[in-house]
């Protein structure tokens, strides 16, 4: 074939369980592609909600994949379906490209920051034409987007540790309100956006990324030991052993156990047949219990005095369980201490927390959450400490370093589809009663 | 639930292979529904262009399934896609729902026959909104509908024998050019075009029905037996015995027998396991040859001279085969009667025929085709013919009672997104090669 | 590889759902090949009961295929397993494997002849081994077993058609009692049975095989017609049209209509969507009901006096529904003709037959089963009529010439395994509650 | 149903993707059950070879489960098809069922009996009746088996771990040759075997056992960190951090780190959506390279003197890649050590190791090793300190204390079935080519 076409391949799962065949991708030839994968969320699913997106325009087809969230895609539907619009999913993305559709400017690229300006919220979209791989970052960076190189190719991709396993190497990050595109092989960048300072989601320092992905300059792991460490400055106390949450509290652990000099030991195990919570799709095999994913280490831990460390705290039911599960083991005290600040208000740019109902930390008072978990004693790392373990001196006020709305309920950018407290939704996580 | 909802499951394959369980019909719940099954043509297939077809407009939801083919269809997509609309299939069927939605008339059916004025070509619709059930018949009435009633509900179906199987009584065919519609359980009927004489698709009647359903006040089959009487009429032979290509020619052969007063008899036998070529979705599978399908029956033919009948010639690598198969057992004569004229000209208006250049009839003379087939003997039934059987003195030239340009290359609606002779498809039919 | 194996592939469904993709067949590689094909019965079913069987014997593997049951299977199984032998199926046909395993003769013939001298009933084998291609038929030749040649190949068959579809040629039928098989490409045969004269399962003619398969130098489809001409021949009576059940009643109803010399027409049409109801797998579908699969010729059938044909009467349930819907339609009068005669007895040699319990004309008379079925009259073909439309004088009562047990109650062979009247179920039948 | 039955199923792939959904538990109704899950080999498989294997002897059913592998199979299934026996597997397990049917002893626990006295290798066997429930140990104690306690029902398990899970109590461990079995509710053992000492596979302890097992009275993670600090005392070398192979050589880097009092640091990290190599179906995806599994830690690592521990060293493939990674992340200087000593013979009692031929310390040297892995220096833990580690003086040579052949090539049992150093394969571990 002379002409290029998008070729389009939607599957529930992983990318790994789904392309891993060589006949799949052989019907999948070309030079430039675009992928997605998702942690799915509770509810039903629908293959019509799945990423990429795509769009005949009248400049072409236009393929569009997005990380995030936007806070006025329902606003902007209807008014799009009010004006004949057909919406096929019920994704934020769809919006987006429906937006990029209706656009009368002639150039894909113009189309697009036609749409850029009229949406809101936090997200990093990689977008595949005919001729042109598009990669964008919100206004505040929110949402991560890394650029790498492999020989003459360029890669977008949400962490460097993507660009690790295929070899590529890590060129930058796509800044704050930056559209980048590779057109002809080379790299071109606008910056269409006012201008503002970069204000990145803290989450992905404390949970969402690679512990080997890069952020800023270093490595995750690093930053996650230090918050482990400015968490021992706060808050040390009598123990004989520094336990980690496996393997998310990991490097804290390291990082505490390394300040206080005190022993750093696994006295809880992980079975890897198990994947981790946060990303199983079906709600059953999530409620199976802590002890499919974690067994406690019996001798290593009878008799011993033990600070549990973990990255955060969210509804704490797992942290209640671990705590049990090291007293039936036979340790003398558990003293329970969280890398992060206290999760008070839900995420609307991408992250699926629960809501604010279910968040521990914004009904309890520290006090009633150690009840709850059945711990000795349990500390928080402070919202300065966390800004300290990261580089700052402490927060501003005014003009804050990062989002940080979990801690501080400072959220950047206005909630326009928000109905009420607990009503508000993330568009990109819903899914509807209807399937194909 | 207080608000109604509109599901939709598309499927590949026969309905009877998909919707056949419990569990499945189950999550099916409601009181109207609309469905659609399409006949498998070459090529690729993708869930995306499997009927039916849905919109949620501003005036609610609606649901379309369309038997039949639009002749602009690509033409009226071209200017909706310059529009910013956004196409999920190459389906001409969602052509309809694109000028549905984007109608400024308040009320859906007002929204319809804005779009209905829009298309033309052979068209059967039946459409599902939240609060009504409608049937559509284009206004030369090509593609067949027909209105029957169970208890206290209405039921639109292409063919009579649909509501045999479920019990209905059958009302009256929807009339051509008519929109009837379902609303608080009582039936309403407009007609919005300009009138016309009715000219229904003459294929139905020698083909693609079943022959238990009833047209036009009789049972397909007896107009098959009509066919074969006239052809008798019209070109009888010395023979021993009537045989008919199983099932297609059957009816047609035990007219001709009656009228000939000689020996119907099935000197052919069809092997159950396989389908209808016609509907069999793998090329490989069509192509397995006629003996999987058909064998002969020897004792009974041999040493017979045979009148061999069908309904209709179409490319005639199946009669040629047959011809062989008879005189391979031992047939002294095989004498061939086709109970239709010759098809010179393919269809745009829904039904599956091959292009100009694999239509036997449109190629080569009378002669040629009976030595291609090798047959003793070749016979046509005529043009008037046909007329008088289905009724008519003869064909009236200026209106012609049928729509019958497989014979006389006399198309009723222009082909406005023909770009050439053999260029011309089937926008319905189509298929891409992306798929979800 | 220089050494034979041999490849054993079982599946649920008809052969060409299953072994029909090149990448199936490419995986099947060789020059000879066993294959089983068993219509399906109630109850669950179970891979390991799929047939061919295969050991491997210190003489080499053996696969065994099996058309037919054993009366004594039941009876052996049980000597075996108090010897050690462990079963890994239900099915009689692990019973002939198992026999032929134990068997302490050197070559793999005799110790086949070893373990048909120990099995009783109706039977018709296919093995494999490394070297040789077997054939046998059960000392009265119940069940049927031909021979093809095609090139240089032979082929065993249960019925002539199936040589038909791949272009073979018809050499003989295998004779009761007989072993063929082939080595170093040539055909041999040994009769290590006392002789006994054939006597062929009459139910092959009346209704099981093709009707273009030959049995007995002449194709079935004509003995049905004969069945039929001594039909009319039996019971005429004053009628319009001649009806075929479709398409069990074809061939007799065609014989009937040419001895009446009255008009033979289809008033009930076939829909060929569903299968023949003895052959599908699930008892939901079987029970569909007779609509799905017939409707009546409306136009046809108004107002006419009608003969009503089928092969046999079984159960009754089919005829009761197809004379109603006859009536339903219009029909003036109903007269039921049935082309063999009543079945009192059911089979233990292979056909899948009711119990006794449910056979209509074991516990019914003609009167009360022409009310059940609500007929205008009903006839039955008598048992001697059979006997004379296949050719014979009349049955020989003290030698019959046919396994006639179903009207006769004259079973040929002893039923070992029966532990009274309706509690014999056929081995080959059964399935059990665990599989794998 | 009052009498019991054994229900089988087997599938493909781990418990846990199978045994998952409320539909599939439902099916399996009963008291007690046993399972049994393989980690999969090279080579095709086939669902015949998958345990449980049952047969149906005349005491009744018997499903029986093996972890092991036997080292006289092939030449007792030899004998017993001679003898007319069938076997449907290549799995050496089918062969103990096989000698269980055939033992002429009346009571099921009799013929177990019978049959393991004709067996040999290394096993933990579990078999089910419909009455009781076993448990085995070979006569050396190879392969673990231990025997917990939920509520009133008794529990066999590989490892204590599996108790864990379902909250259940650890009793105690089936010693070796010893039969436990479970009747009436209540526990019995017998001992048949002339006693031996225990010999259990130190293989368990160093790489195989989950770390949060038990093990004679002591975690497996104990152990190992054992192993790490005999290792350390062993071979110290100057370096700024202890890095683990993760997840493997975790325990023993953490025992290094704190024998040496340097840091212990994760400057390799693992990724989750990939399962264990040693676990994984497909080859391809094992060959997929360490990339996908494991990335460097590049913050952490850069410019430091690095202790690379890992469990053991097989091929030597992986441990290759590692370091290469590492000094490409900027590792000044990296020190290989290793808690196990050099693996120089394969396996034949159940675990699935490479041949001779590509076992690296088998065909190396120390040197030759170190230069292939591309390390500053290389350590192996010694014979007698692995001893030393697990609390015994030294090893005694008359009568090892352990099974420990991996390293000393001193075999506890016979290879009967041994056709040359090479040549032996665990018939376990076999797949044939004819699958069902």
């Amino acid at each position: 074939m002379t002409e290029k076409i998008i070729i389009l391949k939607k599957r529930f799962g992983l990318v790994g369980d789904n392309f891993n065949k060589e006949k799949i991708l052989k019907n999948l030839p070309g030079n430039y592609a675009i992928g997605h994968n998702r942690y799915s969320t509770t509810g039903s699913t629908t293959l019509r909600n799945v990423q990429p997106f795509f769009a005949d325009t009248n400049a072409g087809g236009i393929g569009v994949a997005h990380n995030g969230n936007l806070t006025n895609a329902i606003t902007l539907r209807k008014k799009l379906v009010e004006d004949g619009a057909i919406f096929y999913s019920t994704s934020d993305t769809e919006t987006i490209v429906q937006l990029i559709a209706k656009s009368k400017r002639k150039k894909t690229i113009d189309k697009i920051v036609d749409a850029l300006f009229q949406i809101q919220g936090g997200y990093a979209l990689v977008m595949l034409t005919q001729k042109i791989l598009i990669g964008v970052r919100d206004p505040f960076g929110i949402r991560p987007l890394v650029i790498g190189k492999l020989k003459n190719s360029y890669i977008f991709a949400s962490e460097t540790c993507a660009l690790d396993i295929i070899g590529a190497t890590f060129l930058r990050e796509v800044e704050n309100g930056e559209i980048v595109y590779v057109e002809n092989n080379s790299l071109k960048s606008i910056k269409p956006f006012p201008l503002k300072k970069p204000r990145p989601c803290v989450f992905e320092y404390i949970y969402f990324s690679r512990p080997d992905s890069i952020l800023n300059g270093k490595c995750v792991y690093e930053y996650r030991k230090d918050f482990g460490k400015e968490l021992a400055r706060e808050s040390d106390v009598d123990a004989d052993l520094i336990v980690p949450v496996p393997d998310s509290g990991n490097a804290a652990a390291i990082g505490y156990s390394q300040h206080v000099k005190k022993y750093f030991d696994l006295g809880l195990i992980r079975n890897h047949y198990v994947g981790r919570t946060f990303i199983e799709p079906v709600q059953k095999i999530r409620s199976l219990g802590v002890k499919l994913k974690l067994n406690a280490n019996k001798s290593t831990i009878k008799n011993k005095k033990i600070v549990l460390i973990d990255d955060s705290l969210v509804r704490g039911t797992t942290c209640h369980k671990i705590v049990k599960m090291l007293y039936d083991s036979g340790a003398k005290e558990v003293h329970v201490r969280i890398a992060s600040p206290e999760i008070k208000f839900p995420d609307f740019y991408g992250i699926d927390t629960p809501t604010k109902k279910e968040l521990l930390a914004a009904n309890k008072s520290n006090d009633e959450i150690c009840k709850y978990i059945n711990a000795k004693s349990l500390k928080f790392l402070s919202v300065d400490g966390m800004y300290r373990a990261m580089g700052f001196k402490k927060r501003n006020n005014t003009y804050p370093q990062l989002t940080d709305h979990y801690f501080t309920g400072d959220y950047p950018i206005k909630l326009i589809d928000n109905l009420g407290d607990d009503k508000v939704t993330q568009l990109s996580l819903l899914s509807t009663a209807s399937n194909n």
